[in-house]
């Protein structure tokens, strides 16, 4: 049943191939913020995030470091090794932005002494909560293994990512990835890697919007969306 | 300067004595819910929850815990050891129930497969949001060794008050507990041990409005709300 939809979510979806073990993932211009709330699209954000995470995935390979990324096949298509997700969102923070500013009395901009792993449950209905590691052993959603694992490849994604991303001319503030267990039990670095789930700012510039170079454009109405991930798109392959 | 009022919270008072180490606190039938969003009073909580508290800082005590309980010098006031409390409201769950639900997806009156400890910065300005070690460790709210402390002295205060409020015929549904640093660094129970701070269902009812027997009586306004912490300090006394 070679091209039957699997699943579809917010930003890609993911369809059978010919083997059971590989997945075609096709990327979508759709964009959605706040928990989908706010719904739009981004003019070819499916070909320009595919060719940023293709790129990504291939940099992290030569790094040492396990993914579902095959190939790239299409300009908005790659074919990744069928896993199954954890339902846990992996956020890595550098610097304070977003949701934790309100959440814990930080200012948006504030480094932070070291980089922070945080946990969310990924359930829509529940508006995807943090969670502790307590609550993934009750919730049975990954082992004590898996939960220091999981930790520790965040920890070293982030270490790589600020390495590629600072040659970028771009400053590392935030980033969620998800991660899945491939049929021997590995953990695989999944979803994607771009603007749609890093937080990415300039650094040649000082103004706190002007530097913004990812979804919070969307999320925020700023203008020159589709422009910033184009500038990403730039810079990420030509390094 | 003996008398002097250092801090009122919003169930009690705390005085200084005369000696530096020790301090008074008073215990006010004002009660409070959701963040101070509702407020009230209950008749006669002030004294009932100093009594119940007195009686079971003293049951734990025998139990080989420390607690900030010194003596009980008048209806509502009890003398207590000078600490400094952490800024972490510490949580233990054994049966799901009020925000974890929601939060969560639980059920309530869910029975957890062990007990469950949860940290919240203790933060009126913030909501009092949940926090795991890593933002403990980030806030600098507690060393890592103090983290392991407090998840230990939780979890063995549980065991002790399931033990305690059975013999009452009350199933703790869950607790909060805060922990106080004293001048040799020790770690003690502090704030209270009453019906505003735990749940209690009693057990010969299968009722689940009924049962309930704690502030979530005031909390969703059901009605008879002194006489429930009037039947739980009756228990608790003759326990």
């Amino acid at each position: 049943m070679s091209g039957t939809k699997l699943y579809e979510g917010k930003a890609k979806i993911l369809f059978t191939t010919d083997d059971p073990n590989i997945l075609l993932s096709r990327y979508k211009d759709d964009a959605t913020a706040f928990n989908a709330l706010k719904k739009g699209s981004i003019a070819n954000k499916g070909e320009m995030n595919c060719a940023i995470a293709s790129h990504i995935f291939q940099y992290l390979e030569a790094q040492g470091m396990a993914t579902h990324f095959i190939k790239q096949v299409s300009p908005n298509e790659m074919q990744v090794v069928a896993v199954k997700i954890l339902p846990i969102e992996v956020v890595v923070r550098n610097i304070a932005a977003g949701s934790i500013c309100k959440r814990l009395g930080l200012e948006q901009g504030q480094p932070l002494k070291k980089p922070l792993v945080e946990f969310f449950y990924k359930n829509d209905d529940l508006g995807d909560p943090l969670i502790t590691d307590a609550h993934v052993a009750m919730l049975d959603l990954a082992t004590p293994e898996q939960v220091d694992q999981l930790k520790q490849l965040a920890l070293d994604i982030n270490q790589h990512l600020q390495t590629f991303f600072d040659r970028c001319n771009l400053l590392l503030v935030d980033f969620k990835v998800e991660i899945g267990v491939d049929v021997n039990e590995r953990l695989l670095l999944a979803d994607e890697i771009s603007p749609d789930t890093c937080r990415l700012w300039d650094k040649a510039i000082s103004d706190p919007t002007a530097r913004i170079m990812d979804k919070d454009r969307f999320r925020q109405d700023l203008g020159n969306i589709a422009e910033a991930y184009q500038e990403v798109m730039n810079r990420v392959l030509a390094t």
